[in-house]
């Protein structure tokens, strides 16, 4: 029976981050990757190309996936409150669904070369650009205190995109709770301080 | 000349932070390692066991420093804001001082197996407690508002953890001016809502 090509390559695609996850980039051969899929080395190339070309398509479609879903909130979202607690839901969301693809993004896509490496980083700060935004779009209406410097939006980030180290599918709260929660957090945390709530001009 | 035994172990552990954060701990290989310090492969042996040995000195030296400090300042500050505040300082002055040490310890210290990585898990559990013990005891006296579940912590402790990533030397802001920022949005953050300021009850 003949897999689809696409079916074939995704196949191959979580093979190899399931290895990635567990071993590292650099800890993986070829040989591993074809004992894994079944596949011969010359089959495994029509597939994916070479090892680099793997790295990047893991490292790449759910950071691909997040841009589009990020976008598609900003331009919906006017209130940035809500558009924040939106990207966060998305955001955690996806690591949740997709945790072995986003432990091998962020361990390694320091390991990718040229284009591809160029590639991810604007992504990234494609990704960055909509919560900054939001965050920025804040503060000048009044929402937020203004902070010191943008680090303190790497932070903010942080308690996301670090969440692949601890997050757990089986957990005992769902990552909608999880979203909402840090936002409640971070949202009173950049509050000015006179705000204690209603619309004030 | 010879160097001492405790300066020449620093040498091979800083060479080999430098080559583990750059290649994965995966990606390097003995042979790499001898090289760049100079050593053949019975002195490096002599000095540092094996492979995973050495992963193992590198993921634990600046984590049982932090586990250390964590104690002391728990000692130091009964009251909670204070104690984050000192524990925040601590970790992002410590990260920006050994970025590399903590990037290995990140990315690879899941490599460890058996005595080792219990050891590192548990340095952890007791590094992390430090903060929970504030966040908690904060709690109950009514400092902070209760949190659905200590996943919030989670995501606190990532805004630091993962500082890693973004944590510049040379950055335009100092890491305690980071940390102040960090804890003043926290501590903001969960604060119970009617808790405007003063001493009540």
């Amino acid at each position: 029976m003949v897999l689809r090509e696409t079916s074939q390559k995704e196949r191959i695609l979580h093979a190899a981050a399931e290895l990635f996850a567990r071993h590292g980039y650099h800890g993986v051969g070829m040989s591993q990757l074809e004992k894994a899929v079944g596949l011969q080395r010359g089959a495994l190339y029509h597939h994916i190309g070479n090892k680099e070309a793997l790295l990047y398509e893991i490292s790449v479609s759910q950071l691909r996936v997040m841009v589009e879903s990020a976008q598609k909130i900003s331009a919906a979202f006017s209130d940035e409150e809500e558009r924040i607690r939106a990207l966060a839901r998305a955001i955690l969301r996806n690591i949740a669904e997709h945790r072995l693809e986003w432990t091998v993004h962020y361990r390694d896509f320091n390991a990718l070369t040229g284009e591809r490496l160029r590639d991810v980083l604007d992504l990234r700060a494609q990704y960055e650009r909509a919560w900054l935004d939001a965050f920025h779009t804040g503060t000048a209406k009044g929402l937020f205190r203004s902070m010191a410097d943008d680090v303190a939006f790497k932070g903010i980030l942080g308690m996301f995109n670090y969440s692949y180290v601890w997050m757990d599918q089986s957990g005992r709260v769902s990552t909608d709770t999880i979203a909402d929660m840090f936002c409640d957090i971070i949202l009173s945390g950049i509050r000015p301080p006179q705000a204690v709530g209603g619309s004030s001009a």
